[in-house]
């Protein structure tokens, strides 16, 4: 996309365990290189005050008052109009790249793919960025029984990382299925060692014309 | 709509100062000597836990990190889709009436006549609540400098109550025109004094075929 001073907005996105936070410092020590300056980094749902309190009351589970999954989905894109126009937005205006840990495609992935909500999905997701996007996605592809494995052995899973093994293998369906028609998004396959995971990554970010 | 043992959903509208909350007390009366029975009574948004942290987000105005509309907009809607799902549907599937304080006309007033985002508030209305609506909906109609001022006089004006004149105009012109065009929303003058305005509610709960 054209953006003031070709300032540009990329996101890292995966499943639960994929590497995200290694993958994540690595692109950012890669764009401080490349534009002498740190990206403003931003997570998803969250990234503001506010919208981190939204991503609370996604992430916490209630079992007198379980939320539902539309109000999930419609949480997620409230906390995702606040990062946007609050943070995502004024930075590139101002010529700062920004690097996300997760972005829209977590939504259509997990609330769309996983929750079968794809209708509401792209409604609310046309009506809302009205075709604002990301300039590079990286989706870190696992195996979903791996990457949860990897995730428990970090802590306690949160609400979402407790859903069942299909809900992690219908986004997985989704992410590659998005991926294989949209050339911005590049999918690494994340199964390998770090030290591979990262070199792909790095020859993916070498291979940009920025 | 065919509610099991004919239990209906009434809803109560209208501006800041309009008088809802005797409209409401009145109502219930009503309901609860009509079926034997008081009606649940829910408020917008909110009228669940996780529902009423959402309504939190909605009326607190924080300067530092300013809720951005499209963002109040789907706040207001995730609230909705919680209270829908696990208070007023199961309400009405055991035979419950339901009485609610402001339902999705205030968002089609407020939001997309206020704050001018109606395509947004129609595309999340339909995928969210697929035609789901009250049978009975009470507008009480008033102009909004008069109301504003009653609002002022109850104390504090929260974030919403603090709009311009004009946001309130936007959204009362809203209100009469799908009420024009919906049979199931009735208009109440409610510049009237308290005991014609009553009166009025009264005549029209008398007209229903319940």
């Amino acid at each position: 996309m054209n953006r003031p001073n070709n300032a540009k907005f990329v996101v890292i996105e995966g499943l639960e365990g994929a590497g995200k936070s290694s993958a994540i410092a690595l692109v950012r020590d890669f764009i401080e290189k490349h534009t002498a300056q740190a990206p403003v980094c931003t997570r998803e749902p969250g990234g503001t005050p506010l919208a981190e309190k939204m991503r609370d009351l996604v992430k916490i589970a209630d079992d007198t008052d379980p939320l539902c999954d539309e109000s999930e989905c419609l949480l997620i894109y409230a906390a995702r109009a606040q990062l946007v126009a609050n943070v995502i937005k004024p930075a590139l205006n101002q010529g700062q790249w920004v690097l996300g840990d997760r972005h829209n495609l977590s939504s259509l992935a997990y609330q769309g793919g996983g929750r079968g909500l794809m209708s509401l999905v792209e409604a609310v997701s046309d009506a809302t960025l009205k075709g604002f996007k990301p300039d590079l996605t990286i989706y870190l592809d696992i195996e979903p029984g791996l990457g949860l494995q990897r995730a428990a052995d970090r802590g306690a899973l949160d609400r979402i990382e407790q859903q069942a093994l299909s809900f992690f293998e219908r986004a997985r369906t989704t992410y590659l299925a998005l991926a294989e028609s949209d050339d911005t998004i590049a999918v690494i396959d994340a199964s390998q060692s770090m030290a591979d995971v990262h070199k792909d990554i790095i020859s993916l970010l070498q291979a940009q014309r920025w």
